[in-house]
């Protein structure tokens, strides 16, 4: 299939005319969170070319919902931006383990919340150019509060809000973290009635 | 102010239980796209500890808007993730470059289209573990269509959606790039009278 024959849809096309292939592969640093990685590559046209991007594990984002419609959130000083930031709960995979495994460890662990019910909404990619990083976007309710049991060298604080303050925040650009964006478009079309969430015990 | 009497919002708090100081800061990487650091830190509670992460000299989003409602779209093979994403035009800021000159760039460099009115909608952070990127989102409309001026090695379709039909790709997990996601989420807003944009020629 040509370029002149492409369908309808962009979900269908030949791709061959953008795909770029591995030639080799270097780890050029290995540290305690970063992974970075150069490859060779060879671009449509065949010329050659590097491409510099981090391998991640892939984390998830928990949206936690109160029962009385609030949302509980975080605020974190996150280094790389030298401020505190305003999120929903997440953090990294560890290997092999299953998201939901993952997303109730993580919420138990920073806010001290259990919940009955868990919906995954999808997935994001954070960085594309240079990142393979995947934050799985899970949704918690019927939740029970607890003790919550940070890492070692792990300070934040817990709080809740309404979804309608969250939108405001996010309006007004205090909050900028990008998850925690894609939580409040899911959580608002949601509420609308228009994209559902398939809930699981 | 302490703990204690913490206000009702979280946006008036002493942080100083949550920041972070730079004790020392070094390169371990430095490619043609990443610049990586490993800073030597102290934590709130006086331990020390290291932080790893890409510097970043930020970058633009631009959501085309065509007279008939229709946005602007790009296919392009993401290497870290090997395949192909649906992205709204994007690109890095060059030294010292304002983020409006930046949009209309890349817009132009990419896609052809040049813009009569542009309005920044804000700025989001796309991974706040581990880069400062801050991406400004702009918005474009009364749009002209030309000749693009694709970098060497750029590799990329141009196509229009609907509003409707990006907003159902991301339902359905077709389009998962974060900073289309947060497009998306801004047209929805404004696009419902919920979050003004401000029109500049």
């Amino acid at each position: 299939m040509s370029d002149r024959t492409a369908p309808d849809t962009p979900w269908q096309r030949d791709d061959r005319h953008l795909e770029e292939r591995r030639l080799e592969s270097r780890q050029v640093f290995r540290g305690r969170l970063l992974d970075v990685r150069v490859d060779r590559i060879e671009l449509p046209d065949g010329q050659e070319d590097v491409r510099e991007y981090v391998a991640h594990p892939g984390a998830v984002m928990i949206v936690p919902l109160l029962d009385d419609g609030r949302v509980v959130l975080e605020r974190q000083y996150r280094y790389p931006l030298q401020r505190v930031m305003v999120e929903f709960p997440a953090g990294k995979l560890d290997p092999g383990e299953p998201g939901r495994a993952c997303a109730e460890r993580e919420l138990f662990e920073e806010t001290g919340y259990r919940a009955r019910e868990w919906a995954c909404a999808g997935r994001l990619n954070n960085a594309i150019a240079y990142s393979d990083e995947t934050i799985q976007v899970w949704f918690a309710r019927g939740l029970s509060a607890g003790d919550r049991h940070l890492d070692p060298g792990e300070f934040l604080d817990v709080f809740t809000a309404t979804v309608d303050e969250l939108a405001a925040w996010v309006r007004d650009g205090r909050v900028t973290d990008a998850k925690t964006m894609i939580g409040l478009l899911w959580l608002q079309q949601w509420r609308a009635g228009h994209w559902p969430l398939h809930w699981e015990s």
